[in-house]
Parts: C-alpha cells; structure tokens; sequence
C-alpha cells in the first residue's frame, strides 16, 4: 500500500503502520487518521484532471473521482458519492448537498465503500457494527458486494426501511432493545469472547464501528472534497452537518487541511456548524457548557433516528473543530424538526430526513435571529433520502392512507428459511 | 426559445410551434418530439467540453451537464441524473444504471424535471397527471420547486411512499380505486368539464401525461446520452430497460439518433430490449403476435407498480424501436422478480426496484438460454430505488419485524388540516 504512508492518533499523534488492519491507537485509543506523504501527492494529484477522468470511467462516477487522495487500493464501489448540491429557491446563499442519492440512500454509503474495500484488501471476512440504523444497511450492501460477512446491531425500533435492507442484503440482522450504545457494548462483548474462545482469526468479528477504525472517516472526508470542487474550489462561508457520530464533520476538517497541503483550496475554512435534537443533544449541550468532551446523554429520544447517539466517539474532535471554525452546535426540539421537513418539501420540493431537518430548522433559527444572513454561503447536508423514513415520518405526521387496499402481490415466494433474522 | 426549431409529430411528422403549450399532434394525435436546428448545434455543442464545464457549477451536476442539446430555458432542478453505472461483480458485461440515485428516488424525476421547467415557461399554473406512482412523486416535488401547483391521481395500492411524498409536497392527491388508464380517464374527463365551464384559462389544468406532452421524452433521453458518454462514447451491445409507459426506452433512441447527426457516437445501436412482469405485459403480447401496436391487458396485477400500464400510449414507438434494434420484449413472474431482488441484493450490492428486477430476471434468463453472453456489453436499468417499495417488498416476503417497539414520536404535530388528502 505504498501511498499510505502511516496512520496517526488524533490525540496524541503516536503512529502506526497501515499495513495491518489497526483499530484504535494503541498509546491513548484515541481514533486514528490516514496520512499521505504530501510531497509526493503534490506531484501526482493535479485537482484539474479530477472531471474528466471521472467522466470516463464508471468506477470514477461518485466519490473514487477523489482516488489520487484515497488509499490505492482496488475499490468496492456502489456509485457513492458525488451526489447533487441543490441551491435553494429562497435563500440566494443556501445550498442543500443531497445525500439522499447514494447507495442505501444515505451518506454512511461513503464511508463503508472504504471502510469495506480495506477491510477485503486485508482478508478479513466477518465485519461488524453497532449503528443507528443507516451504517447497518450501507456495511450490509457493501458486505453483500465485496463478499464477505456483515453483523448488524441496532435498536429495534429504527425505520422499518433499516431492517428490511438488512434482511435484504442477506446480513446477520440483530434487532437490540436499546440505543447504538447498547449495540456497541454487545458487539465488543461479542469479539471478545471469541477472542477468549481462541476462534480462528479468519472468523473473528472485526469491529468497524465509526471513528474505531481508520477508513470510515478516510471515506466521509469526501464530502469536504465534493463541496469545495462544487463551489468551484472555493469555501463556503458555513457547513451545516448533522451530528450523530460526527464522523462527516471530522473527514470534512481532515479534507479541508489535506486540500489546503496540496494547494487546492485557499481562503478562510467555513464555520462547522453540528445540529442534533432536543431529545439526543451531548454536543450541543457540552458546547454550551465550554467542555472539551461531552456526557452520555440518558433517556435519548427523537424521530431522527440517526442523531440518536448519546455519546459520540469523537466527540472531543467534534468540539474542538467547532471552536476553531468559530462555528456552532444546536438542537431542535422533533416537532420544530417536523415543520421543517414540510416546509422544505412545499417550498423547495426536496423531502430531507429528520435528521437533515434538524439543519435546516437550525439554519432557519439563525436567520431569524440575524446571526445569519440569506446571502451567506452555507452548505447543508441532507445526510439521507426522507423516502428512507417513510414510516416514522408518516406517523408523526398522524397520517394513515385514505381506502387503504393491499396490492396484488407473488401468492408463492421460493426464499423459504433465508429470510428469517438471526 | 431560440434553440428548439420545432415539435414534430413521431407519427405523421406534423410540425407543430413551440411557442406555445403544445399536447399531442393535432393532425393525428401521436406524441410530439423536440427538434432542433441540428447545423446549429454541430457548431454550439460540444462534447469534450461536457465534464469540465458540468463540474464548475451546481445546476450542471445532473442531466443539465446536457443543457447544449435541451431547451433554452432556466432549469428547475433538484439534482436529478448523472446516476451511477455500476458494473457487476459476477456478470463482466453487465452495467446497472442506478436510477434509484434520482430525486424522488426514481428515472421519473428527469422527465418532470423538463416538463415541469416548460410548463414555467408558459406560465402554465396547474399540472396534473395519472400515475401508476412515482410520476406522481416526481411531478409533486417538482410543480413545488417552480411554486405550481400539482394534481395526482393514482391508484390506491401503490406503495406507500408514493402517498407520502405527495402528501409532504403539498400536491393535491387522489387516490383511485383502479388502474393508471383508470387514472388517466378521470384527468381528461376533469379537464373536458373545466373548459366546458369555462374555467380562467391559468386555472384549467394541463395535462402532464408521458407522451401527451413533448417534454417528458425529452427529459428522459438524457439517459441515452449518459450511458454513452459513461461508456466512453461508445454503444453497449444492449439495453434492458423495464417498460411501463416505455418513454425511456423511447427517449433514449430519440438522444441516439441525435448524438449520431451530431458526430458524438458512431457504431451499431444496441438492442433495446423491454421488460415487464407476467401480470401485465401488453408490449411482450404485442411484439410476440407480431403485432404493431399493443392491445388493454385486462386485470393487470403485479407488485412492480410502475409497470401496471395496461396500454402504453407510445406501444407503436416502442414495437418499431425494439424491431429496428433486432431486441425483444419479454415478461416475467413476480416470484422470479422477487428472486431476482434477493439475488442481486446478495450477490452484487444492489436492492433493486421490482422493474428493475424484471429486468434482470430477464437477462438471467437470456443468459441461461445462451442468447446472451456474460461478456456481452449491457446497461441494465433499474429504474427506481428498492428502497421506494418497502412495504410491498416486505409484504412480498411475508417479512415482519422482530420485537417490533414503536420509536419515540412527537407528541403534537402543528401542520393540523394541510395533511389531509383531497
């Protein structure tokens, strides 16, 4: 893997090779970064081939147009990436980047495309992870493609779209009653024991859990990479990115540093701003408290499933880079959340998740107070298709179909045991 | 509108005025096409200059990349096309065109995307449309992106998210106890009785139906146009594309034909080759019994939604097109569809629309006759997001969730009376 040249600690910068598949640092178990040799990258990645190389491969389509900055290895590709940045009928400095349009229709397609291509360059086989929903179907259909096995954890009361993707993609679906945290105790238990168990190294469960290994944020630092090519290759004034793990953010800090590295983009890096909801705020709640790391937030609740994480990993990565852009974190109560998503649909005929509209509902409060002006440059991340929340927004919104009437659907289905969930 | 020369008729070659709304050939009633002064645009269009121009700018990143050889008119966009060309893990020929990646979540999206920005330019103020589904969704996010107003009519057994987003986009929706053709009678028969009450002219609706106006096409072509460029501006040896009201299949021919005269491809045409499901196949009977036009499949029932079209108003375009190519149209089972859902799920990554996997089972079985290679170049479309068909999918698996626990919800919704259906 020659243009890796190592990785690094974000806390304490001990480095590691990436000839191995590594975990957490092995010094502080900080999370660690993917690092380049820079002086080399400057003389073979030129920003103005990215286009139409791109165009002329199907592989180049989505985010691997950014391979000359990715690890050189063959990639497990669904089409991620490169998704549309739609300017806004009503605020002339407001774009809204639709990640609803990757595979498994979220933006966590981005990093498992990485994520999954290194863990088949290494030969692990058995990938597993504790999610919030969305990873789970994006690490079961890069699984699905790559070959190998994926095991699922996540709270059984996620959008129905979640599971079904799961059991879709032939994953080892496991339904948790309780949050992400909960999964993620029960898969490090898990590895454990078969470590205890001297399973055979081939079989042992690799964790792949967000920012607990090196190439999911390696995969999301695309985002900051499409946002400045779209502007052509200038900085918005603001990114609005909403946190549940945080890991967009943190590839998007990390993309903006290596762009800079390598002359592709000068000029003041935009404020980060990180919108959660009332029900599940530790960052916005250890932002306003000056702490330089945040609290597991207890009782989680709120529709935005994927904001439903009470405390992130990188959570002091997240604060610090809030407090370098001068930016900010906000939460917004469901109901606000929900206006928000009707409002954008009836004025700007986009349909964003609720976790997208817990940006948007932030954006539209930092206009009323005048912190904000329509003409600041802001990119907004709609981190997945509202399609994808079909049931939980339906009954949030009370709603039931009028003459309800069941379609005609195959009397006889030939898949017999292979749908039942593990 | 300097650029569109005139429409003409695909029929009887009537030219018809651009200048003004125009539906369906007055002399005849066959579908209408654009066309342009091709010398023109030999001399204004360039295909080299396509990639690095579509980068530069956030309108650009879709379809609109083709803005040279669509109408001269500001685009009401949301991102729509420049959709993933994925190339099979097992299948060395065979490309799958994501279409699922589209706003909407489906290839409706392009042709609403240039009907609705026509229908802006007239200063038309009402569209309607009947749908089999997700026309309706698309129609509905796009008439709110321009500020029109849109009236669906589908049949109440489509799937669920089709119901949703009309409802989230604000349409006016009607769902219907029958079919799209049930549909479309309802709409020429409301508009009929507008003009006979001599409705405001900016209140009698138009009617927005695939191929009873010219743009819809024009929209559509745009995938021709991708597949090539994504090709490299080569031809595939074949196109697989399921077929419901057939304008895809349609419009990619159209964009063939002009990407010939303007010197962008050259080569053999591909076969084109139309699929649908067993429970409603008017355009496989028709090519089967040689016949040039296709008879109303009574009793039409498939869970493949979107091919429910029990008489496509363009089935002559359609059988002339697959005979010229020397391609075929071909039915299968909906268990097969299910099957072939599962199978790609598992096999390549891709949880595929039931259209789309009429599709592939399809070519499944082309291969296993010997009339196909795997080697053989294919683009396989799947025109929408299995993601989309939740609930029919689920239902076609006899799929429950676990330990199903509702997610915690708002408790009070402040939209009140604007959710409730027409």
């Amino acid at each position: 893997m020659p243009r890796i040249a190592f990785l690094e600690c974000s806390r304490c910068k001990t480095r590691v090779s990436a000839e191995t598949p590594q975990t957490l640092c092995p010094a502080c178990a900080g999370s660690l970064y993917v690092r380049y040799d820079m002086d080399t990258l400057k003389r073979t990645a030129r920003r103005d081939d990215i286009a139409a190389k791109a165009a002329a491969s199907p592989a180049s389509l989505g985010m691997w147009r950014y391979a000359d900055v990715l690890p050189d290895v063959a990639p497990v590709t669904l089409g991620e990436g490169w998704t549309p940045m739609i300017h806004s009928r009503r605020y002339p400095g407001l774009y809204i980047k639709e990640e609803g349009a990757n595979p498994t229709g979220t933006f966590k397609a981005r990093g498992l495309s990485l994520a999954v291509t290194m863990a088949k360059h290494y030969g692990l086989q058995h990938l597993a992870v504790p999610s919030a929903g969305n990873a789970a179907g994006a690490l079961a259909a890069y699984a699905a493609a790559a070959g190998l096995s994926a095991h699922i954890f996540m709270p059984q009361d996620v959008p129905f779209a979640n599971y079904l993707e799961g059991i879709v993609y032939g994953a080892d679906v496991n339904m948790i009653d309780g949050l992400i945290s909960d999964c993620a105790r029960i898969v490090g238990e898990k590895i454990k024991a078969q470590k205890e168990a001297n399973t055979p190294t081939s079989e042992v469960w690799f964790d792949i859990s967000t920012l607990k290994e090196p190439f999911r944020v390696e995969g999301k630092k695309t985002m900051g990479y499409e946002l400045v090519e779209q502007l052509g290759w200038t900085y918005p004034d603001a990114v609005f990115y909403p946190t549940g793990g945080g890991v967009g953010l943190i590839g998007m800090w990390k993309a903006f540093e290596e762009m800079e590295a390598l002359g592709w983009v000068t000029g003041k890096r935009p404020r980060m701003y990180a919108l959660q909801a009332t029900g599940c705020a530790p960052v916005a709640r250890a932002f306003d408290e000056h702490k330089p790391a945040s609290e597991f937030f207890q009782n989680a609740a709120t529709f935005a499933a994927g904001l439903r994480v009470p405390k992130p990993y990188g959570d002091y990565i997240i604060l610090d880079i809030l407090e370098k852009s001068g930016g900010k974190a906000i939460a917004s109560p469901d109901e606000v959340i929900l206006e928000s998503i009707l409002d954008y649909a009836r004025h700007e005929g986009i349909f964003l998740s609720p976790e997208g509209a817990a940006a948007t509902a932030a954006y539209d409060q930092l206009l009323k107070t005048g912190e904000l002006k329509p003409t600041d440059k802001v990119v907004l991340f709609n981190t997945g298709a509202g399609l994808k929340y079909t049931d939980m927004t339906a009954e949030a919104m009370h709603l039931r179909r009028p003459n309800e009437k069941k379609a005609t659907l195959p009397t006889s289905l030939p898949v017999g045991g292979i749908i039942t969930p593990q």
